[in-house]
């Protein structure tokens, strides 16, 4: 057994921390070229650890996908959060709590929360509107000048919320076709904030518009006018954006590492212990007949893993069970209680379900949900 | 506000103790009308707390999916317990921990954890010989006889493992079509295991067969010559077993109650705060056109849920958020801040996922992910 797999007992994340730096540093150095400030979203690592890796290389202000996850970070010393998804009224006295302690930004895309905001909140916050440039899930449309407005002049009649400008999410990039699609969609989010940048500038001094998502983020080099980006999932990539073109394979910075625990040489399968409580359930469609693909297969190595062995791939699992499909040759290359290596068809749920890392170094790396 | 609306904060998953109850009093009845023993699959809930409502009404011997699992139930006081996985060999220093302490019973289905076990085992351990009776995920065929056979001797050679005889998991009846279907799967997994039963009665003294999947225990009467059963989901069901025929809509034991955080009156949607984090990525397809069904509404009372609402089902989820698409009359019941309930489609899942939950009467029930 070499030094890595050796510490391997059951499933495990294995975080390999030299990509995930290069990852990160490659993001700096484009937010720089793009003149924007890089606000990463911490949903994707949910880790001090890792957000210190950030912050060594000069990053002070950060995305969150939840007020618990703002206040994990906000304890291990960040002091500048974006909530990056419309506040939950419910949550009034969490908000209360960070708020007295850092700069909490908000995001609001109704009357209501902004009434209910400035009726219950003890602190200033600062304030973004939501706003929607295609992917249709929230935000008010980019092109309702008339309902952006009236929730402008909203903000502007309260005493304790500070409207900073507006905040958009092209999360129809992940869905994208191929790199043509990702380009033409953020053209449009491009184009969008702009406008709303020219058309709000007086109302809004400082104004600022900020977008966020790593497919546009990896691919493109056009952000004009974009005061911010927050992109999350670059910072472990996965097969999905590894599919959509925004890394290339060495890139992905995480794998699963998974026993053998039984195999079927009559169908040519390996059966993991590694099930969607590690995985998650997330496949993609890996040819026009709809095979589900959960993951892509490597081989561990003393420090790391190896290119993505063709033959096989984790065709499908079950709550602790995965079923790697593959050729004769890796059928035989693997017995029972060896580990197979899987990069993850999306990290941030992986990530999410598996709650510690093991660095590729060997040391254990803590998250919130450790 | 009601009750228990008024303590639900962010996304919470409700657990309706009485149905829940009623659920295991169900199974407790059934496995005694079939003769068999219920060694209920405690990988739905992961619960010590749920545990003793099944340990009150006299159950003794469960089934987990990890030996993690079979560790946190060890030391709430279960004694007698089947890992129903393959073992992995990796997790011996848990294996003889375990040994030394309660009843381990444990699968194999390869010469190579036999003689692993035999080698590495420090305590005795019953062993059951994993049979695949048509789900196609692990096991050895239930029609090789030979390699059968070859397994049992090398068993009987071991001085630390007990035969104890055979174990199946009909797994596809959770895709079957209709109930039909599960009637003809469940045939033949009984047909099957009562031949080995009879084919090695002289090999395995007092030998035992087990099955166990949620549709056919649910649905079924006939277990002739089955020893045991060990169904797991129906402690809480869901959408995907109502959809199945495994129960009745109000014997789904658990609804996740999210927050609404915005509200998109052109497309008729909530957005909820309760995503892939909290219900996992599952989904049904709705029809034949493929509408993904990712949960069914129902409306949060005083000290439960109503029937399912007509007019709209969780229709998309991303990490942190779900899109509920509805019709106008839901539309306009449902405001910022309020509460809307959701059955999940995989409870099993969801209940992984939210490591605590809130009984409808107010308490909190803590699990080994908690």
């Amino acid at each position: 057994m070499n030094t890595l797999d050796s510490k391997i007992i059951r499933p495990t994340l294995l975080l390999d921390k030299q990509k995930c730096i290069a990852n990160i540093e490659a993001m700096i150095a484009r937010a720089k070229r793009a003149n924007a400030q890089l606000r990463p979203h911490f949903k994707t690592h949910q880790s001090a650890e890792v957000g210190n890796w950030f912050k060594e290389r000069g990053i002070e202000c950060i995305a969150v996908s939840s007020l618990q996850m703002a206040k994990y970070f906000a304890d291990n010393g960040w002091t500048d959060i974006t909530v990056a998804i419309p506040i939950n009224v419910r949550e009034i006295d969490l908000i209360n709590e960070l708020a007295s302690k850092i700069q909490l930004n908000l995001l609001v895309e109704s009357r209501e929360s902004i009434l209910f905001l400035e009726s219950e909140l003890k602190h200033s916050v600062d304030i973004y509107i939501k706003v929607d440039t295609g992917y249709q899930r929230c935000g008010i449309p980019s092109e309702a000048i008339g309902s952006i407005k009236i929730l402008i002049d909203l903000i502007k009649a309260t005493d304790k919320l500070n409207c900073k400008g507006f905040l958009a999410h092209s999360g129809h990039n992940y869905n994208a076709k191929d790199q043509k699609d990702i380009h033409k969609n953020h053209s449009k989010t491009l184009l969008d904030l702009n406008e709303l940048k020219d058309t709000f500038r007086k109302e809004i001094p400082n104004i600022e518009v900020s977008l966020g998502d790593t497919p546009a983020c990896s691919i493109s080099e056009e952000f004009y006018g974009i005061d911010e980006i927050r992109p999350g999932n670059f910072v472990f990539f996965d097969i999905m954006q590894y599919v959509l073109g925004s890394c290339e394979e060495n890139e992905i910075a995480v794998a699963m590492a998974c026993p053998v625990i039984a195999r079927n040489i009559d169908r040519n399968e390996l059966v993991i212990h590694g099930g969607g409580v590690h995985f998650s359930k997330e496949f993609i469609e890996a040819d026009d007949e709809g095979t589900k693909l959960f993951g892509s297969l490597v081989r561990i190595t003393k420090n790391g893993w190896s290119e993505i062995l063709g033959g096989g791939f984790l065709a499908s699992i079950s709550q602790e069970h995965g079923i790697i499909r593959c050729n004769d040759i890796l059928f035989d290359e693997f017995t029972i209680g060896d580990i197979i290596g899987i990069l993850p068809v999306h990290s941030c749920m992986t990530a999410n379900l598996m709650k510690d890392f093991l660095s590729t170094e060997g040391d254990w790396i803590k998250t919130m949900n450790s």
